[in-house]
């Protein structure tokens, strides 16, 4: 599970030096993300520990969807429309839908969706600069939250589901 | 488990621009943690899901005891010594050890020492600059590591147990 270095947080070509912290800090989490569920097959995908929980299928998918709902919020002001729902609400959601609609897949269909969401983020984050990561909007419970913040939380869920997911990796794959 | 508002990374009085978005971060991963644990007794903190699974309390041991590491590291330029080590050793590495010591303790005896090293933690990064965050030092695998790297790490290890202790919490508290 160890990501490649060097292990730095700052500068990057192409983003404003915020934006290039907070992507320094993306990219280092989904290596983790990576590591931590390289070689499984579609049965430790599928894995289910009990009955409320959520397979490393779906968290994997509910990331790919967390951050188009924020890409959504920030960079067009607006929640997912009815088409987007359909592409990623269970994965949103998680739960009972999730664990019926996302089976069945191998680990190149999840990785391929993370990495074609995480492709359009850094596009988009690349047009923008650190004064628009201090911009706020009403969020949460109508509290104010500006973008550096959202994007922020975009990993730290990624960071609190990959915990999970190093933890159901150990018990998904216990015996093989 | 909804922590307080307003939503925002940015500047913060006493840190330089790039602490204070990092104590930022740091400040809102905790007021997260501590929700995700309100409430637990100590049979909860103690609660072993299977035999290679920590428990919740020796999680929240194991966050105090990697920030203490952290200090030491870029605070002081070394490793914990052998008395450090009598208090952080457990917790540190997890396992069988962790297991074993660290057990029947109420909530506030784990919240006091995350609080207690966070305190000493503020204080050292209200003395250093943004330039200081960007040193860097031979790290994991030989490779460089900067500051800012390395209180990421801290926060990011929080997040991936945090994710661990709300699974956790769900399972210890069925039924009650």
């Amino acid at each position: 599970m160890s990501p490649r270095g060097p292990f730095v947080i700052g500068d990057l070509p192409g983003f404003t030096p915020e934006i290039a912290r907070l992507v320094s800090m993306m990219r280092y989490v989904r290596e983790t993300t990576e590591a931590a569920v390289a070689g499984l097959t579609v049965v430790q995908l599928d894995y289910l520990h009990d009955a409320r929980s959520n397979s490393i299928g779906a968290l994997l998918a509910h990331l790919a969807a967390v951050e188009a709902w924020y890409q959504a919020n920030t960079f067009l002001g607006r929640d997912l429309d009815a088409e987007e729902m359909r592409e990623w609400g269970a994965a949103l959601d998680l739960g009972d839908d999730a664990r019926t609609a996302i089976r069945g897949r191998p680990l190149d269909h999840y990785l391929e969706r993370m990495r074609r969401v995480r492709e359009r983020t850094l596009e988009e984050l690349g047009r923008r600069d650190d004064g628009w990561l201090q911009e706020t909007a009403p969020f949460w419970e109508g509290q104010p939250a500006n973008n550096h913040f959202k994007w922020f939380h975009v990993f730290e869920d990624e960071l609190n589901h990959r915990g999970q997911i190093r933890w159901l990796r150990a018990r998904a794959t216990a015996g093989v």
